[in-house]
C-alpha cells in the first residue's frame, strides 16, 4: 500500500514539472523534491528518469486506451464517435498533464522512448479506427482516426490552458459541429 | 548575403534538432556543429539558446500565418476552409520539423518563450478562427478553430512521421471528409 502511494506520487510529480519544462530539463532531484520522497526513491522505483518516463506513457496510454474502449463498447458509428469524443474531453480535463505530454511527444523520433509512445497512436487513436472502419467504410481509418483525435485534443487542450472558463458541454459541442 | 545565409543555416540545424530532441537536450555546440558554423556564430546572431528558440518560433509562425492568410485571401466558407487546410498540409510537409515543435510547445506553460508560442494559436489558429466566424456565426469561432487546426495538424504529422508513402491528396481529402 505504502510503496503504491510513493509510485503514484512520483508519477503524478514527474507528469507535472515534464508537461510544463519538457523532459530534459526536469531533474531528478526536482522530481523527488516535488512528490516528497527521497531521490534514491524514484530510482527504486523506476530505475532511471527514463524508466520513469516510459512507465508514466505506457500506463497513461493504456489508461486512456481502457477509457476509450468502455466509452465506446457496444455503440456504433456517431453515437460511437460521440461516445469517444465525450471520454477523450474527459479524460483531458482529468489529465492534463498527460495530454500536453501526449501531444508533446507523440512526433518525437529521437527520444528513447519512442516505441512505448507508438502506443499512443497505435492503441488510443485506433479506439477512433474502429470506429472508422465499422462506420465509414469507404473513409481511410487511421488518416481521419488522426483528424477526429487532434480535433478533440486540440480544442481539449485549448479550453484547459487558454479558455478554462468554458464548460465541457461547450467543447464537446464545438467538436462535435466540426466532425459531425 | 553571407550573414543571412549563416543565420539561416543556424535556424535549420536548430530546428531540426529541437523538434527530434527536445530543447534542453540540444545545446549549442550541437547546433553550431550541425549547421557547420563557429558556436560564438549562434550568440552573436541570436544572443542566446533562448533567444534562437524565440526567434525560430516568432518567424515560423510569421511565416505559416502568411502563408495561411493568403491562401485563404478573397475566399469564404468551405472554400476558404478548403484552402487553409490545403494549405497547412504543404506548410507541414515543406517544414515537417517546425509543425512538430509548434505542437510539441504550444501547450506548455513553463517555458521562457510562452509569449511567442501563443502567436501561434493567436495567429495561425486566427486564420480558421476568421473564416468561422465570417461563416458560421453560431459556432464559437476559437474552439471550432483549435478543432480543425488539431485535424489538420495531427492528420499531417500522422502523414509523415508514420505513413509518408500517402500523398498531400489523400490527406487533405481524410481531414475535409471528417471536417466538412
Amino acid at each position: 500500500m505504502r510503496a503504491t502511494a510513493t509510485r503514484d506520487q512520483i508519477v503524478e510529480a514527474a507528469l507535472s514539472l515534464v508537461a510544463d519544462r519538457g523532459f530534459t530539463a526536469t531533474s531528478v532531484d526536482d522530481i523527488a523534491s516535488a512528490a516528497g520522497v527521497a531521490k534514491g526513491s524514484v530510482f527504486y522505483n523506476f530505475g532511471s528518469k527514463s524508466g520513469l518516463f516510459e512507465a508514466i506513457i505506457t500506463e497513461g496510454v493504456a489508461r486512456l486506451t481502457v477509457a476509450l474502449r468502455t466509452a465506446s463498447d457496444g455503440l456504433h458509428g456517431h453515437a460511437a464517435l460521440e461516445a469517444l469524443v465525450t471520454e477523450l474531453l474527459g479524460q483531458i480535463r482529468a489529465h492534463p498533464d498527460f495530454a500536453k505530454l501526449m501531444i508533446a511527444e507523440t512526433f518525437r523520433t529521437g527520444r528513447s522512448w519512442q516505441d512505448s509512445i507508438r502506443l499512443v497512436r497505435d492503441e488510443s487513436m485506433g479506439a477512433f479506427a474502429a470506429v472508422v472502419a465499422e462506420a465509414w467504410p469507404d473513409r481511410d481509418p487511421s488518416l481521419t482516426a488522426a483528424a477526429l483525435f487532434g480535433a478533440t485534443l486540440l480544442a481539449g487542450l485549448e479550453w484547459l490552458v487558454f479558455q478554462p472558463e468554458r464548460t465541457l458541454d461547450d467543447v464537446r459541442a464545438a467538436v462535435l459541429a466540426t466532425v459531425h
